[in-house]
């Protein structure tokens, strides 16, 4: 463990990409009717980790780009993030009241408001990547990373992986399986996350790799530590409902293999992300101290 | 009146659009599951009048482009036309049973995999945008094009323009401010067609301006003519429901002008909508004919 302060990282980070939203916000929505723009802040600014569009900058500086140079794919995968939790907690998919410890949006706004705030979120989440502005990338590949992200939102991805989610349900996976459906459900834009940060900081293919590589152990890592946390923390201290995975019939690490062994697999996953990034040295202090966290969290 | 063959016209580019859908169902959907892959066919598949995905090509080849140029393009700009059906459709939206002479996408699958299904379709869209397998345009118009589609389909324009239809359910709207609403909820996306086939064929500033413009009057034609038959033609003929509009208190041009005067406006837009396109000569017959097609349709 290194003295790195992730601490002030990250609020730091938080910072820039919650002053970047509050910007984008008031100036890129103005054409849209105010009560949509209004269900859209209500999520979007809701108080929450960042992890993605931190991750974004992260990677992005770890290959020696300028922050700047990804902020816009920052927000914007923050955006594709938010647009599936507000779909995922409807009524008719997961049902869930509270996230981030406030309403769900549909509980607010109702449900077609709620859907089609989502369905903004995506939309303008894509006008966003392909219109960077701080990007010092060629066009051909700000395109890249319009496609690397759409496709890992998209049906072989995140969106696919709430399909399998929900018709697993009741149905017994194994270990591979069970991987599998989270590489898709959010693994996928943890990944692209890194990826889209190191594409847009000018990283070479190699460097790109490393950093989807470190992305998609630290998204799995996050994943068994989320269903660590639904089994072991408090609805208080979480902020959202817990225990709910069980009741639901849902596959989770937990149930498969147990909290410690869990709790090991996570650790390794932590090891192989860290490994990844060991060549970016100290460019890449935050990435591996991120890792930790991802797995010691408590909520 | 010329005597251009506009029924071979639309059956031969329907026949290209459907023949490109499924080679890209079947090859580019591979990695996603099953049922959702099912969802998305079925409103896919679905037989509609192809009107965007067939004016996309039909302004690539306006500005002397190959159609194989904006292929791709057109057919993610059907994509997110069908999101928003499947999405418009739902419960808590319009409530709609029917569309295009089949039980709705949420009535077969449920409101889960339909909303799923649409955000499938709207992120694999972009996806198809942004890896355009003809377009010999370079990555920066490619990403332009991006750009004006997400726009179109965003807050400001399709998703903010249903919103506003929401909730100007039961208000009295004067003739500028259903135009307006109109312009967003669909003329956006019809716009956008036209823009992005022209851009995608290599048309100049100018031209993709021109196109752009019949592109705005042809949308509005066309929800004028929709509203108007809406009033006037049956269930039967349509394919989805009628006389809806009036029950849920919606702004309508019959509404607000009265059918006949209605007509005429359609007709004046018509007008202006060939006005634009005279410049192209014998390359734009189709898109003259298409928007005498769109105003005098029955269906």
């Amino acid at each position: 463990m290194s003295g790195f302060d992730l601490k002030g990282y990250l609020a730091a980070q938080r910072a820039r990409v919650d002053a970047a939203f509050a910007e984008y916000l008031s100036a890129r929505l103005a054409g849209a009717p105010e009560e949509l723009v209004k269900a859209i802040r209500y999520s979007v600014e809701a108080p929450g980790k960042r992890l993605r569009p931190i991750l974004v900058l992260a990677a992005c500086e770890a290959v020696g780009g300028h922050f700047m140079d990804a902020l816009d794919a920052a927000l914007a995968i923050e955006m594709i993030h938010t647009y599936s939790l507000i779909h995922d907690d409807l009524p008719c998919m997961d049902d869930d009241d509270l996230r981030r410890g406030r309403p769900t949006s549909h509980k607010v706004f109702g449900e077609a408001l709620a859907i089609l705030a989502g369905d903004g979120l995506i939309t303008e989440a894509f006008c966003l990547l392909a219109a960077p502005r701080g990007a010092r990338v060629s066009p051909a590949t700000v395109l890249r990373v319009v496609r690397e992200v759409s496709s890992a939102a998209g049906v072989s991805g995140m969106v696919g992986g709430q399909v399998a989610d929900m018709h697993n349900q009741g149905k017994h996976l194994d270990l591979v399986a069970l991987e599998h459906m989270h590489a898709m459900k959010t693994g996928a834009l943890i990944e692209v996350s890194a990826r889209a940060g190191a594409r847009l900081g000018g990283g070479s293919e190699d460097e790109v790799e490393a950093l989807a590589g470190y992305g998609r152990a630290l998204g799995l890592a996050f994943q068994i530590a989320d269903d660590v946390l639904d089994v072991t923390a408090s609805t208080e201290v979480l902020g959202k409902r817990t225990a709910k995975d069980e009741d639901r019939g849902k596959n989770t690490f937990p149930g498969l293999l147990g909290v410690e062994a869990s709790r090991a697999r996570a650790r390794a996953l932590r090891d192989e992300a860290r490994a990844q990034v060991a060549r970016f040295g100290a460019l890449a202090e935050a990435l591996g101290a991120l890792a930790d966290y991802v797995v010691e969290r408590e909520r």
